[in-house]
């Protein structure tokens, strides 16, 4: 099962090679988490606050396959690709709708802290709500 | 006249006060006027190919009244205030939804300059479309 | 008096129309600003946790005069240009050192709130230190 | 061998969780990679200009150990770790220069384009200057 979130490549996001700038795809990677923890009804703030654990990254990866310029609509795919008992890994990939070229692909690894930084066990509700939305 | 955006505020968009960077609403002010000119049929970019113009800002204004914070959904409302032969400039309203708050509120003014930099007219049609949409 | 802080123009900061973007203007404001509070023996943090104040801005404005490109080397003069009460006000000017071309100019104005953002007095300690390096 | 470049982490760059946002690792890759070919009398723009190639990046990768807190004093090393017929790859580390620790470590790579985005040949000169420069 995945999760899809659509925007409009910004006149900040290029730089002067005239294409969205590497670290901009990160941004996008992380509004998709946003608004599928938000179809999922909960928000990192919440998760915070219910569970009092946040989801800082440990890695982050993106492959760069075709520039994404000004203004093209972008789709983001993520899918929940593994949950250990302190991880979770998201998968994403860029796909440029008017043409349909694979833009982008790379993975979010995040862990559970507390609310003192200090590594964690996922919430159990947390992590089943996850492993319903795996891959 | 207005046109109107929503967007969600981003984890990057928020700062370590937990509040909304104050440089990112000048981002959805942008954001707003791209999608506007998306609503008009244009983009810059074929501002850019069709009249041999670029629209830079010359002056960038905001005002801040209500910390906007993470996932709060804010609707911009903006319009066209003034256009003189050379010049536009927008106004831009910053409204928090779900509180009905004014969180912030500014103006952008641009300057038509062909594609060396140097200050230029603004097309007949260009400020023909844009008075048509003013306040 | 005047504080100075020097930076290059980086790839991010710049867009699709080969210049630094404007909202980046306003980010290099602040940078300078933590420079200039860190030559005071200060910095955001310590102010809050020894007032327990912020500082967030109420007004920002900036004058675009000359685009600034890749690897510009740009220099920021910051003033302190007025104190009230409850509010401090710096203006900013940023030099092309290269060409020695004036490339902007603005204003950040800030207040002082309390930990639960409520407006609040500007301690006397750091009035008067910012009074002392006034323009 | 390996390159080096100190920077303050700033206001902009931490998020509501109070630390650095794990994009903004990635800027200071490259703010460091700017300053590595500036030391060799080179940068991207006049890369550009001398040989008809741009270096954008297809792969992007980082590992987060130690969070990085508004106005930490972090220096990033770099190396250049692989060389091919058309790519580069650079290694970075972030330390946090206060504690002695190694906050972050990941790496770029970059592919050699000519101005039509094709991928070509990395110029005989350049391959040379950052073979020199390897680790």
């Amino acid at each position: 099962m995945s999760f899809k979130y659509a925007f409009r490549v910004r006149w900040v996001d290029t730089d002067v090679a005239g294409v969205m700038h590497y670290t901009n795809f990160f941004r996008y990677f992380e509004a998709c988490e946003q608004e599928f923890y938000r179809s999922l009804g909960a928000t990192h703030a919440k998760i915070r606050e219910k569970y009092g654990i946040m989801l800082p990254r440990v890695e982050a990866h993106c492959v760069y396959m075709v520039a994404c310029k000004y203004d093209d609509l972008i789709e983001v795919v993520m899918k929940v690709k593994e949950i250990t008992d302190k991880t979770v890994t998201y998968e994403f990939q860029l796909n440029k709708k008017e043409t349909n070229e694979l833009a982008a692909e790379g993975y979010l690894k995040c862990i559970a802290v507390d609310l003192n930084w200090k590594a964690t066990l996922l919430p159990t509700e947390v992590a089943g709500i996850l492993r319903e939305n795996m891959a």
